[in-house]
């Protein structure tokens, strides 16, 4: 059989990528980006403002045009590629990163009317300007007992869609009142290019409405209209009727006028849109039993479930939510505040110029650290430098590092810091085994991944499960092609599709049998400092959480003579 | 009437130091210092033993005979001295550093068959070969419900008298059967120089005796004979039955041998012995109501209280002995295990580039923390690492610091390791009125005083009270030659003395209101931490900890806008 190819866009927060791949074999044939052109590398900025980060609709639709016209461009100079074998194309983008658009479902920073208008642009993913709103919602929903946060953490967030749509009301009512409809940019996407754009028809995906909307099934959809009256009179004209779907399921097919522009035939069926992480973990291979966790400043832990095993709300995790990863699956989104910011933290702010600046001294410090055995500096830290996303939810709680002496080193502390965050996401898998989700193995994706082999060997021994790094270095995009190639039919099942299009390197760290012995000595003594500044319900004693430490400390030098 | 002076000896870890002071005004004539010749600056190691630590007996005595001579010498330059003035000497040295002599008196170090053996010379108070036989004592003393160790904190320390020597009988049985007794270094220069070193008639001093060697009238003196022999068969040869008495009583006169080689007339009354860092209080002030801080890399906290006042045990004090400061007097002595260290620690291990190294970083950062505001970094330190020795009297605890965010530096960090410090100083004087003794303002002396203006800022606010500088930057010396002054009689009591002879520089240093408030509340952080991990019956929660400096640090910022 001929040669078929799906192409996957990803939409990140200063470019959009469009990777063109052999759907029997995941092999990438070709990828082009486009780096946004507007504003601070793609972000529009307000400097009297700095919780505001917007976008401009422009840049997206020119990124479309021009990434997938320039990877098909390249990918023509591949034999065996032709426009032709392009059976399907998927989506991927930030999220919440709400758009107002008007009746038409034109995005109303594409006219002229509100091109300049900041509020009328994407209101990107980590723009904060909302903290207030998201604070009220927080409020109401616990006070009249709604279940609306249950499967979002218990916090609703700033960065999240109606929190955005509330302070648009309240702060620039121009756009509020022109707007017919805020569309994530997952499904504005998908729509624009297949000239579904109509707010009542356009598809929404299940992935940025459940775990940004407060979309669930249970309570039929959207939260209700009283409720979103009760935050912000007006709110519920927002809501909307139609059936939130999961990415197997088609936003349309490829319009001709875009088709032309890209140099594809029209017709290609769309996937519905879903966010990055959760279609990266798909291209990682996350699966029933393998976690994906996407590691850089901070992490985005994404696992499944089957639908058939009727979880229940897992306490402190930010995202529980049908379908949204992949479907017949419960999707779970977990996360850790901090990983690579808090080893940045450290070199930029605590690293003595012997070991140099940036990643000079990155790599030095890895290297010292790398010669010290687990438990043998006598120090632990928590990993709270930028608070605690996964599973305590509070952003107001900070670091913690225990057991300096006089002679304690740089390489000493860089490597605690590590371990902290090793112990994070422990804990984040241990609350999932807890609730019935087994987790049998890891597949880290991400910078760190890929340049770190001692914090990989660190992970594999603190959380005694081998830790794989997935093969591909565009796994985002990657992940959106095999949503394209499911949703166009080539597949039945995402995991069909990835057992075909989707792999780890051979590289495997193993768990150390000795050193996974001292980590859990190690970890208790996390799990301690974790209880007892975390939650409020801890009764044990601290007493000698410093005593052990020296104990580990001592047999650990002991029994290295 | 015609001017007089008396001179004192301080014997340091490196060297020894002479001080010809003017006792109607203090006023220092003039000083000579001798640097110890033998081993490393004095101090002869082991290679083969980190723990050893020994000092050759002649240093001491070519010490006091170079540096008196010398500072004699010079004196003879200034209009009104004149060597038939001096009234009196003092002496004062580092302790337990006990000396084995033999049935004449002579340290067995100066005999040609011992000159070698690093068993036979001064165990300097820092050798920790001992620290087995400590262990023992502890265990021993409290098993047998013994009262011993009421008076010292509740446990025997490595570097004490005893220890060291149980541990010479067991590990160089040919010294301890040549030695007929042991002699604290702090009576052996007395002794000496006034030719009174037979043991049964030599002077010893209750500072040393009381503090080092858990000899209290209480119980008799020294512990039981048959406690001593529980420790090791034979130990209890080395108790002494002399009466042990402060430093207002003369160990004897000036012998004419010695008298000759310093350039002095024979006949100048010598004063009873005592350590450094008591006779270092006295020279720089101490009296009831007054703490006096020792501040260097540790310090020493020295405090009197009326004998009338019958003080009770003071859990945590390192030693409470009457008159072993000031005569009538109870004298109290506290420590904490690192200051200077804990700042050092961080300049060398964690402290970036930009800041420079050494003396360079150290101004640096104080510039750079002296811009903070108190509680505006969010951070608190406990300052454990060389563990805490008031009020924990635990050697085994370690550093902790908390608050840290992405955004916290090197000179918040630094700050508030110098605050840990300010809060361990507080905790001690809060025990100390806990127990009924009054600490109305601090004195402090030692380096960190003279160099470091936000340190001793840091330390008025956070304990609230006046900080002062003692004017005299040989306090031990001067205290010394104020016992050698009064023991000769011409003072009738040592305050007599302390108020003509000692007095504060004009710099005072006041608690600044709005920072005491703040402080307050980092203190009840600091002591919660402190009773949580420090203690064994702590039954609060921390949940609220990270919480509440987040809350202190956000008025803070928002108050100075």
């Amino acid at each position: 059989m001929a040669q078929q190819f799906a192409i996957g866009v990803d939409y990140g927060t200063n470019s959009a990528r469009a990777l063109v791949v052999d759907i029997a074999t995941g092999a990438e044939i070709a990828a082009e980006v486009y780096d946004y052109r507007r504003g601070d590398a793609g972000v529009l900025l307000d400097s009297s403002d700095p919780n505001l980060a917007r976008q401009s609709p422009a840049d997206y639709i020119e990124g479309f045009l021009s990434a997938v016209a320039g990877a098909v461009t390249k990918a023509k100079q591949t034999a065996g590629f032709d426009p032709q074998r392009v059976v399907g194309i998927g989506v991927d983008t930030t999220g919440s990163t709400p758009i107002p658009v008007n009746a038409e479902g034109v995005a109303l920073a594409l006219l002229d009317e509100f091109k300049d208008d900041l509020a009328a642009q994407a209101w990107l993913w980590k723009d904060h300007t909302a903290h207030r709103e998201a604070e009220e919602i927080t409020r109401k929903a616990r006070g009249g007992e709604y279940p609306y946060l249950a499967k979002c953490g218990g916090v609703y967030s700033s960065e999240w869609y109606w929190s955005k749509i509330a302070h648009c009301m309240r702060t620039a009512p121009q756009v509020a009142r022109s707007a017919a409809a805020w569309v994530e940019l997952a499904d504005y996407v998908p729509a624009y290019v297949t000239g579904n754009l109509h707010p009542s028809k356009l598809a929404r995906g299940i992935c940025a409405a459940g775990h940004k909307a407060m979309y669930h099934e249970e309570w039929g959809g959207l939260p209700s209209a009283e409720f979103l009256e009760s935050v912000e009179p007006g709110l519920s004209r927002f809501r909307f009727d139609t059936k939130a779907v999961p990415s197997n399921h088609q936003a349309g097919l490829l319009c001709a006028e875009v088709a032309e522009q890209v140099g594809l035939p029209a017709g290609i069926p769309v996937a519905v849109g879903a966010f990055d992480a959760h279609m990266g973990a798909v291209g990682s291979g996350c699966g029933e039993g393998t976690l994906v966790k996407i590691m850089g400043t901070s992490t985005c832990d994404c696992m499944v479930a089957p639908l058939s095993k009727r979880l229940p709300d897992v306490p402190g995790l930010c995202g529980i939510v049908p379908e949204s990863i992949i479907p017949g699956m419960y999707g779970l989104e977990a996360g850790q505040s901090a990983v690579g910011d808090i080893f940045n933290w450290f070199v930029k702010r605590l690293t003595p110029g012997e070991f140099g600046t940036g990643a000079e001294a990155h790599a030095k410090l890895t290297d010292a650290a790398a010669k010290l055995r687990p438990g043998e500096s006598g120090l632990v830290a928590l990993d709270w430098n930028n608070g605690n996303r996964t599973i305590l939810t509070d952003p107001l709680l900070t670091g913690l590092l225990i057991g300096q002496t006089l002679h304690t080193t740089a390489p000493e502390v860089y490597r605690a810091l590590v371990e902290a965050t090793a112990f994070g996401a422990l804990t984040i898998i241990n609350r999932m085994e807890e609730y019935g989700v087994h987790v049998a193995e890891v597949i880290v994706c991400g910078g760190i991944a890929e340049k770190n082999p001692l914090v990989m060997q660190i992970y594999a021994d603190v959380t005694n499960r081998p830790m794989k790094t997935s093969r591909s270095g565009q796994t985002c995009a990657l992940g959106a092609a095999i949503f394209g190639a499911v949703a166009a039919g080539a597949y039945q099942t995402v995991e069909a599709a990835q057992a075909k299009m989707t792999g780890v390197k051979s590289t495997l760290y193993e768990p150390i049998a000795a050193n996974v012995a001292v980590y859990a000595k190690l970890y208790s003594v996390y799990k301690t400092l974790h209880d007892a500044f975390g939650t409020t319900g801890f009764s044990g004693s601290l007493s000698g959480v410093m005593k052990d430490l020296v104990a580990i400390r001592h047999d650990v030098r002991r029994g290295a003579k």
